[in-house]
């Protein structure tokens, strides 16, 4: 995997796909499945996302302030689904879809190595997290597989309903 | 327009469309381009989102504690850079754009008549204001045009470069 500059972030998270989140707590890591997640801002990187109080993954990120956002291509979403239908309490999730974790450089939990752009993510703050299960995070440190090129990505529209990528066009904006 | 129910809301916005976001301040209705968001709560609906500090929504926003969310399909999607490209100070973006502001039922702002959806909303957090332009927003009351059926909506890459929804797949999800 090639380093992607941070500067670049925003332009694969502002689109909505949906992502992986990786989580390590006591020496077990852990996948999940999200769709909520915006840019806060561009540089550092700072991303604002929302996981239920319900997952397994939300007590390990607030607990080990770390985790990896993975973006999976068209390709993996049957995968990704299937993530988001079970528990890291009941499974390995990376041992039943075949998952591939990967040492990251600057954070404890795994990348995905079938991912086509992972994200090592600190998290910055927490005030929100009691009342809305919201956590501001930093991206530390990016990258991407330059073997997928052009990848498509999926937008969760409910109920397993997804929008994959059409055209792309382009407009002229004076704005990044 | 008719209305939408708000346990549907999510459904819109988890996807990651740009959106435009009208204000009302001091009389003066206006319109920004936004692709900072994500949902925090299916019901009743609530999400986050930010706004530069420095666009004159962020004052209106702030200040009047009141927008719309307006959801234009691909179609608007000249008017939405253009939206992007220039400032409430200077202009009246509805009549530059030639887009027709309608009342809203709960809030002052004015819907967007050509939009396929609208989401009337209040500031219900400020604290990462502050630090971070962060707002939450509740939705209040919601609409859909339908007149449009399965609209497409447009997804930011950056500098003008947008993914066009394509085609849409089903899996087998057990999560909303």
């Amino acid at each position: 995997m090639k380093e992607l500059p941070l500067s670049k972030i925003y332009q694969l998270l502002e689109p909505g796909p949906v992502v992986l989140v990786t989580t390590l707590r006591k020496g077990h890591a852990n996948i999940m499945t999200m769709s909520w997640h915006m840019m806060v801002e561009f540089e550092p990187p700072l991303i604002a996302c929302v996981l239920s109080n319900a997952n397994y993954s939300f007590a390990a990120l607030r607990a080990a302030r770390e985790c990896v956002i993975a973006i999976p291509a068209l390709k993996l979403a049957p995968k990704v689904v299937g993530i988001g239908n079970c528990s890291g309490r009941d499974v390995d999730k990376f041992k039943r879809f075949g998952l591939t974790p990967a040492p990251a450089a600057r954070v404890a939990p795994p990348l995905v190595a079938e991912c086509f752009a992972n994200l090592e993510c600190r998290v910055v703050d927490t005030r929100l997290v009691n009342k809305f299960n919201l956590f501001v995070l930093e991206v530390v440190k990016a990258w991407s597989d330059p073997a997928q090129k052009h990848p498509k990505t999926i937008h969760h529209h409910g109920y397993g309903s997804f929008a994959v990528d059409g055209e792309m066009i382009k407009l002229k904006s004076i704005k990044p």
